[in-house]
Parts: structure tokens; sequence; C-alpha cells
């Protein structure tokens, strides 16, 4: 922990000799690059998500945000560790391989077993334990792409759920494909879950083209083993903090319309999609909205640590705010990439519709149309529409998304600066109009 | 040694019993898939590359070929270790690394030093050795895109040549912007060189966006140190081989046709573009053309060894050839990637310039233009030409080609079938437009 704060305080005050910010349509921009050159990854937990959190409260202060904090929560940490997997004889190859999220290592020497591959999480539901037992499961089911990133919903079960089945019936392991949609050789990490009456065996994803390659070799020799060796670390609870900052209303400060993204991001890029751009535009749509004119509510901007994790830090803001949620009169989050945006949806109560109409003819000249009301306003925001919160969800095209998402390749170099501007703008006239209203979404 | 033996006796086993081959216009996409998939990698010298060997040896066979053999050569081998590439305080992060062929390693703890940047080899050339004396030199120059590949020779210089320009003045090591044209996260590998007069220093690609990533860290801090760790290993002279096949000529059998390819790959794909599909366009070329009919001259199918290590293979046949190179009527190469070729270009005597023309014009339904009388006809075969043998490229759309070529991203999946099936009929055409020809291309 001495090392971290050393590093935080050389890390801060390089900071304050950084170049300033120009409170411009550029400030997204300029903000996910600050974020992505100068952290980089952010894994919760780590050293590194210490210095986001350093990283974000300072740039809201330099932005002229009224009021500024943190608020910690416990979690668990996870590290990765080294990783391969092998093909044994005859096709001795290597393939391109990584752990999941959460998922144990295993013995140093690694797991050498048959794999036994299933089209999907369904069908390893109905194997029997003889198809499996000591086997390694592969589960190789492709992704389609759309601007939602629809296809996502039925392709992540086998990673969150896979290990759990794959060790009912008796694996020694899991690998899925990438729950990704290019044909890089990057294998797409994410959180996975164990179950507490289940052994906890090691899980991990394989890129794409490798599991179209080892599909092709299983055609060829079904009989096949491979050696899986992984070095992950879970050395248990540390803290890790929500970043907050408010511009505070002018006429109805105790109504908050709450703005956010997820600081935290996957260890293998930059986190520069995921979830960079996010903060970039909620962080700079905080500070124009305040440039232009003091808001009649208050703007609260949430940077949620944690999600990665499971929405770890929103369950820690709802339950601390638990008393005040009805004080919440909006909620929404920025996290699926830096697409432009194509879409509103809202998730209002019935007469407030008319506003949500309303809202979106100001948003019409940017290419955005009205959609449903079933918006969900976000993964962490989601926790606090349960609740009760009214919730809207500025939809990006996500087309690209899982191109990138949650792999080394979500870097910077893949944001296109004029579509991060059209988030901001769309950002920005929303977040204007509700905070400058006195209507209550809930109804 | 003993070792490869058996797992190379276990591979031939599975290969008995492997699917046959069709001989249709599909058959150079199955042989690029078959070696991509079952043998994978076969960096020179290494064990994958003695079972590239046996397998290309007993696809010939099963294709059919009238004769079969391999020439041993000896070449210096050199194996890839572990490498890491991290960027110092303020800004600590991981950098997407790779050691260039033929580098050293550097001392276990790695190498710790400042950063200097240069825009190519030429401005690196015009520096000071009180600007890069102990430094780690970087040298930032990015790659345009065309259907020739004609900027690969402008920045790969920095590549070969580049260790030696910033160990004359110094240096302590040297990194260089990835020799490719995408931003996907992947560091190109790729021969590198040293003199025997100058310190030989460490050599590594850097990826793309971590390029941009490194450069824009500079432009907030110009005294950034990078700590670079390389585990590299050069055992020494191993032996290789080329692998020659042929199908006698029916009345001037003397007279070869020499077309072919090279079966090393580097180690981080599975070498599919370069040049898995050239090994797989002409061993199948041969195959169709004596099921059609046996060729009046005789046609030799040569797939070299270490063309990656700079043309061994192709200078060990030239010497040990040297006698009868007279006879070689014709040499052809296809080494660029599996893109539709687009033009004809020759490299024939002025009188045969009429046979390019009518050549041309039996290729002109696959979409093939004729081009000038400079062609190279490939890395290997200018070794050939260079002794007098006419030779002439079938030039492939080479314009994503430095997308994926000597990366992790070099894999079967970026084949079109339907390309290859284009690749291959513009071979076979030409191949026995010649075959059956009387002329002297030299004259």
């Amino acid at each position: 922990m001495k090392l971290w704060l050393t590093g935080i305080a050389a890390f801060l005050s390089l900071q304050l000799s950084a170049q300033n910010l120009n409170l411009d349509n550029t400030l997204a921009y300029q903000l996910t690059e600050s974020l992505t050159v100068e952290v980089g990854q952010r894994l919760a937990g780590s050293e590194a998500d210490a210095r986001a959190v350093a990283w974000a409260e300072k740039k809201f202060k330099q932005l002229g945000y009224d009021k500024v904090w943190v608020e910690p929560f416990t979690m668990q940490y996870w590290q990765r560790g080294q990783a391969s997997l092998t093909v044994s004889a005859p096709f001795h190859q290597n393939l391109v391989v990584t752990a999941l999220g959460g998922s144990v290592g295993t013995p140093f020497d690694g797991i050498s077993a048959q794999v036994v591959q299933f089209d999907s999480l369904e069908q390893l539901k109905t194997a029997t334990s003889a198809q499996v037992k000591d086997k390694i499961v592969f589960i190789n089911k492709s992704m389609g792409k759309d601007k939602l990133g629809t296809f996502y919903g039925s392709v992540v079960g086998a990673r969150a759920q896979g290990a759990v089945e794959a060790a009912k019936l008796g694996a020694k392991a899991i690998i899925i494909r990438s729950v990704g949609t290019s044909i890089n050789r990057f294998a797409h990490t994410g959180i996975m879950r164990y179950s507490d009456d289940v052994a906890r065996i090691p899980a991990a994803a394989i890129s794409v083209p490798d599991a179209i390659q080892l599909d092709k070799m299983l055609r060829l020799q079904p009989e096949l083993s491979l050696q899986l060796q992984m070095q992950n670390k879970l050395p248990g609870e540390v803290i890790s903090h929500n970043v907050i900052a408010e511009i505070t209303g002018s006429k109805r400060p105790d109504e908050i319309v709450l703005i956010s993204a997820h600081l935290d991001s996957w260890d293998e890029g930059t986190g520069a999609l995921d979830d960079g751009a996010g903060v970039g535009i909620v962080m700079a749509t905080g500070a124009l909205l305040k440039q232009q004119a003091q808001p009649e509510r208050t703007v609260r901007v949430v940077l949620f640590g944690n999600e990665e994790g499971g929405l770890v830090g929103a369950r820690a803001y709802a339950a601390k705010h638990a008393d005040n949620l009805k004080q919440h009169v909006f909620a929404s989050e920025s996290d699926f990439g830096a697409g432009r945006i194509w879409r509103l949806d809202t998730g209002f109560g019935n007469n407030s519709l008319p506003f949500g109409s309303a809202l979106q003819k100001k948003l019409a000249h940017l290419g955005i149309a009205l959609g449903d009301n079933t918006a969900s306003g976000g993964p962490d925001v989601s926790v606090l529409k349960a609740q009760g919160v009214p919730v809207a969800s500025l939809q990006q095209d996500g087309t690209d998304y899982f191109d990138y998402h949650h792999t080394p390749n979500d870097t910077m170099d893949k944001i296109e600066p004029a579509a991060m501007q059209q988030n901001l703008e769309a950002w920005l006239i929303t977040t204007t109009a509700i905070a400058n209203s006195q209507l209550d979404l809930r109804k």
C-alpha cells in the first residue's frame, strides 16, 4: 500500500503540470485521452484503480465542479496471472487465451485433459457426466453484430455460468470462444461466477480465430488433449471508490439529476471504449453545463467503481444513498463505447412520456430518434432503476463495440473525435433539459 | 532432437488417417488449411519447422508428384522468449511488444532507460551521440496502404537497420512502431540485422496503438523512462530443409519451370497468409497440372526454408544448383498473402515480351492486367533472377496484407476461399503455358 501511495503522489504532481483542458465540445475526447494515456488500464482494486480515482478527483476540481468527493466500498480483488493453452500432439500449437475475471488459477504445472466441445451453454446443460468428467469443456458459440449489442445476451451466459455447469458434470476446466464479434486474435475477458456448492474450476476464453482453429482440429482428431496453465490470484478484500462530483442546483438543489459512467476497466486494453469514453462524456457534460449556467436542479456526476466485477460500486452507492433515492429525479449512464447516439429510450412514468417526446425533438438534429420506454439506463444505473429512479438511455451505435470490448484492443485510437462530440452534445441537451425541468419523471 | 523425432512420428501417423484431399479448384485452400491447422507456426529451425517439412513431403506424395525430395541447409536458429515493455512513473503501463527476429535478449532484469523518439531511421541517422547515448531509441514511423505494399520498403529500414544505427550512437536498445497498417494491438515481428563492428543491442517492435500511446505520453512528459525485458535465445547452427517435388516433363524433362513459396513462417501467427497461402497455391498448381496432362517441360515446386531469416533456403538452393541454373527456364514465387491476382508482371528477355502479352490474354477473364517487365519473381526467386533466370510475378492485391503480416493475427480465418481459387486458376494457366512452350524466355 505504501508503494501505491508513493506512485500516486508522483502521478499527481505530474498532473498539476499537465496541459490544461479546453472547455469546449472536444472536452469529452480530451478527458478520455487523458485517462487512457496517463492512467491506462484500471482494474478494480488495483494500484492503477487508485490512480484513476486520484485522476478523477483532480480533473473534477480542475473542471470547476462545486463539490467533489469519494465514497469507499469494499470489494474482492482479483488479479490476472500468466496464462497459456497448448494443444498436445499431434497438432502441437499454442492458442491465444485469457483468464475470465474471477477465475481461479490452475496448479502450477497446469491441467492436461482431453477436450470436449459444445455448441452452447444450453447444449452443455444437456450433457452427461460420462461425456464431461475429467475433461476440459470447450463452448464454441459465435456472436452476431447489431447496433444494440443484443447478441451479447445470448452468448455471455457461457462466460458467466459455464464454469458452474461444467463443474457439475465433473469437468477439470472450461474454455469458451470469446464473446466478441471480430476475427482479430484477441481473447475476450469478463466476469464469471462460481457457486458455493460446486467445485471452482479454472475458466478462460480463447480468441475467435483460435476457436475456429480448435474446431478444425477436433474434426480431424476428436480425441485431442489440451494443457491449460493460469496463475491468477485472489488476494481478498480491498477498498475501491466511487468518485462523485456535483454542480449545485440554483433553485432545487435537493433534486438530484444523476449522470454516470464507470471508472474501472478490464486490465488488458486501456479501457478507452469501456468505459473511458463514458467517463469523458459525463465529466464533460457537467463542466459545460455549469459553463452555460447553473442548473436549477443539482447535477451529480458519479463515476462508479468496479462495474466489471458485477456493479459493485453501484450497489454500494444505492445502499449508502438508500434514504435519499427519492431525491434522485433521474439517472443515466454512458457505458457502450464511443459510437454515435442514434436513439433515445426512456424509463419514465406514463405522464412524463410527452417530456420524452419533446426531449427527442431537441436531439433530432443530431440524428437521434425516439425509442421505447423500457430503457435500463445503463448497467450501474439499472440498480437505481430497480429502486424506482426514472432513467433514460442515449443509445450509442454499438455495431463495432464487441470487436474491441474486454480485449487488449480497447484503446484510444478506436475512438472517433467527431462521434465523441455528438455524444457530448446529446448528453448536454438531455441533462440541461432535465436539470431545468420541474417535472416528476416518476409519474 | 530425440523428442522432436517422437513428435514427428506421432504427427505422421495421424496424417495417414487424415481426410483425403480433393483434386479440384479448392485444393490450394485445402492445403493451406491443412498446413495451418495440423502444423501451425513453423519458425525456421524449430521442431515445428521439421514437422512442416514432414508435412510437405507427405502431401507432395499424396498429391501424385513424380519425384519428392528434401535438400538440407544449415542456418542460425533464433528463438523468441518472453518480452515485456513497461512505462515507468508517472504513467505506469505495459505496452504490447514483440522481439524482432534475430534480436539478442536483455539482461534478466531488463534494461531501464529514458526513451528518445525519432520520426524515422533517417532522422536517427542525423542524431548526435549526446541525444541518444544510454537511452532507448523509439522510431515512430507510420506505414501507408496500397495494393503492391510499396510503403513497406520505406518503413522496414527502421526494423532492419535501426539497431545498428542506434548502437553507433550509444543507445541501450531500440523499439520501433510496428511495420504494419492496422490499428489492431499486435506488434509486428520480422528480421533485423547486426553489424560486426557495432554493439548488439536488443531490438523490438510495439503495436501501432502503443506507438500512438507512447507518443502521446512523450508530449506530456518528455523525460519518460521505459523498462524493456526480453529473453530471446540464439542456440546456434541447426539444419533446415527446402522441400522439392517435380512433375517430370514429357518432352523436355531437363528444362525446369520452377514455381515456389516458402514453408517457414514467423512464430506468432499460424503463417496462413505468409506464406501458407503460397504453399497451398503452388503445391495445388503442380497437382492439378499433372491431372490435366503431363507437361512438356518439368515443373518443379520448391518450398523454400527460412525465407524469413533472409532468403537462407533460397541462397542454399541457388548454390546447390549453380551448375544447372541454365536449365531453369522460368521461376516464380507466391508470397504476398491470399488476395486476388490483379496484374501479371514479367522479367523476360525482350524477344519474349509477346509471350507475356499472350499469357495475359489467357488470364484476362480472371481480372488480371499486364504490368511491366521489371518483376522480381518473389523474395526467394529474386536470388535466381540475379543469376539470370527469367521470372514473372502474379501480383496479388496486398491492400490488407500488412494488417496481418508477421503478427499473431496471421491466421487461416483471414483467407477468402474464392480468392484462393482465383489464384490457383491463374497459376495453373501460367505454369501450363510456360511448361508447354519451347520459348527461351531469357531471350
